[in-house]
């Protein structure tokens, strides 16, 4: 399968915080990718709108162009990466560059979702393909999964929070019993709001990214106006209260479901039994669920937005494209493929650093602690909190928890050989790690 | 794209409950796949241990045999399905259909946690692929997100509830406060856990889905043996209680982390911080956490066992092969490809059916709540509870807040417009949806 091709070429059309991101992991990963791929990726220009802008170390210069035909011409360029945003001129780009027979990997959702038909009939009919899954949830995987499931199920719905910017809020009108404007405040104030917030908070962008979702899951083509939108802007902090004392949070749901032969697709804010998966779903993160006919419900969750999360679905996209480029299969995995040049190896458990919880039976009278504490101290075991509970009477013994500091395995153990010792010393209950 | 095939030949080894579904479905859905793959496929045989048993409707009994190479020498076989589990002979079926050049499906965890590696140089040497979806997190798409993914990614950890017996357990140890022995028994009484239970209570089949993901995500070959295992027989319900009391729950976690070059792979066991995301995952859920040098902390999460959970993976594994067997990329969605055999229509918000949350200030006097229910009831809109808060004194102003049972959208809104119109109603504050 390996390929007689010396390189994929690779065009990027915008250098924000994506592009830029994007730029750089191509340059980092470039070896890995290249094994991967066959051979190696080769990003040939990136298109900006102004070249003299700083654009910091790791982006070559001489590789920026204002003329995007020095990218959509090209005939060493295979793949075409869009992350400029907005519909125009990007949907032209991407329109341009799949007629030219080049591959599109974009994050574009408000060009997939007005056009995404139009451009996948496009790709088809020029026997290349436009990917997307950076579109919706960042690096979250939900396009490529789905397109997956899909082909052995029915969708019979998906719910999802895809909006961190509105999450955030939403949460912190809840924890903190804040104002819609407050919260946006704070929002703002930390990068997660734009100045200019109607995108989010309308719920526009999220009712793209359903568009998107739902075109996918129902083989159908929706527009982002077939989905009845309302945004959070109207909530005060007492329908929070409210909600919480009637067993409910409110959250900005995406909803699309099949219902007698036809399709819902609504976003707005709703209040969700505080049971439910997606309640529980707080702060900047996304959630995608995703009920099939044989897989049942399936939840997809992680960090919606940011560069290098978004970036990672674009890169993912890029290999995949190349993959196809090339006509080949990746590499097994396995240690030839290894990204850190070689096979781990497994480290013995006596190595491990953690905090432990251990439960024991004492006697019941002063001093024992002390000596607990001794043998721990001996190992280099330094105790986070104690729990002493009340006496067995009968038997003259007291039970006590401790919970360390970070230890060293090996300690522990030879720290508990030595307690089991101990006359004070009745049982030792169990001994646990923990993480988080 | 379209293939010069008539057919793909399935081979299926092994009916129970797992092969029993995957053959209904491919039987039922039979013209949906034929239409993604571009030709029908064709179940030639199932092997089975007793041919005369009653397999119930919708099993043709002519295609069972108790003659393994009925299906691993027949040339019609293009692709071998291996559900019967356990390691012998299914190992051994499992190499001789590679060697044959068939790709194989398995949902088979020990043989791929054991043999993995030799049988994915096997595959690669003949030319096809062994696929194994289901042997890790049911219906849960993991390994094929996770192979893209880690074209893009470094990955840096796993962590993960894999084992839904232990996660009932466990929770119901933690919710009801039950001993061990009970709550094993209440999931023994529900079929969440096998009569000897020891392979998932000690740990076992945790420790072979980590060493398939672990190998997978590091790109190195672990076996079973290398995975550090405690099973939770030795819990108890006072340590789920002092966990409590500390901010902990307690999981079994599968966890695989690389440090200092190594790589860190255990089964335990393990307090979690309550505000983790798995500390949240109860029940027979299984949950997987990917964290990449990218994409950061991605969850996965769904119910990992079941006939058809197990099942859709197994499928969609069997399509990605069939595709493949025939050289076609998957149909693009689109009405044409509508496994409904059409577009779905989108639905006026007017006929959605769902619960209400309705909040409004209303004159201080009585009778009001009365007027209100009136109105409601007019519009076929019946009332689940209310919340009536403290009047504002100077405005002669309460507030009510109005949980509905499920109405008619469309009869909401014009019950909405009555109730403005009434002279107790000073202001309507908010009218939201409820889910779940």
């Amino acid at each position: 399968m390996a390929s007689q091709r010396s390189r994929v070429g690779i065009g990027l059309i915008g250098l924000g915080v994506v592009g830029s991101g994007v730029a750089r992991i191509l340059q980092e990963k470039a070896q890995v990718y290249a094994r991967q791929v066959g051979c190696p990726l080769c990003l040939t220009r990136i298109l900006v709108r102004d070249p003299t802008k700083d654009r910091g170390p790791g982006i070559d210069k001489s590789l920026l162009t204002t003329d995007a035909s020095a990218i959509l011409d090209d005939p060493a360029v295979d793949i075409v990466i869009e992350v400029m945003g907005g519909e125009s001129p990007a949907h032209d780009y991407v329109r341009r560059a799949l007629s030219a027979g080049k591959y599109v990997v974009t994050a574009n959702k408000e060009v997939i979702a007005k056009h995404g038909a139009e451009l996948r009939s496009l790709a088809e009919e020029k026997g290349v393909d436009i990917l997307y899954e950076a579109s919706v949830g960042g690096g979250i995987p939900i396009i490529a999964p789905l397109k997956r499931d899909l082909l052995a199920n029915d969708i019979e719905a998906i719910s999802a929070i895809i909006n961190g910017t509105t999450n955030y809020i939403l949460t912190c009108m809840s924890r903190e019993g804040r104002d819609f404007g407050e919260a946006l405040g704070q929002a703002q104030a930390l990068g997660y709001a734009e100045p200019d917030p109607a995108n989010d908070v309308e719920g526009i962008d999220a009712a793209y990214k359903l568009a998107i979702l739902a075109s996918l899951a129902f083989h159908t083509r929706l527009h982002p106006d077939d989905v009845y939108r309302e945004g959070i802007t109207r909530l005060s902090s007492r329908d929070f209260r409210y909600a919480s004392e009637l067993g409910y949070v409110i959250k900005l749901l995406a909803l699309a479901r099949k219902l007698d032969g036809g399709l819902q697709v609504r976003v707005h804010p709703t209040l969700l039994a505080r049971e439910e998966e997606l309640a529980k779903v707080d702060g900047v993160l996304n959630a995608v669920q995703v009920e099939g006919d044989l897989l049942g419900r399936v939840l997809f969750q992680g960090r919606g937005a940011g560069a290098l999360p978004t970036a990672s679905a674009v890169v993912a996209d890029v290999l995949d494209a190349a993959l196809r480029v090339v006509g080949a299969s990746p590499r097994q995995p396995g240690p030839a493929g290894s990204a850190a040049g070689g096979p781990l190896t497994v480290r013995p458990m006596s190595d491990l650093r953690t905090r432990y919880y251990m439960r024991m039976s004492v006697a019941d009278r002063p001093g024992v602690l002390g000596q607990i504490a001794r043998v721990l101290g001996d190992h280099d075991i330094s105790i986070a909190s104690v729990i002493q509970k009340e006496a067995d009477e009968r038997a003259q013994t007291a039970e006590i928890v401790i919970m360390t500091h970070e230890a060293q395995e090996a300690n522990v153990r030879n720290a508990f050989r030595e307690m089991e010792q101990l006359p004070v010393v009745a049982d030792i209950g169990n001994l646990l790690r923990v993480e988080g």
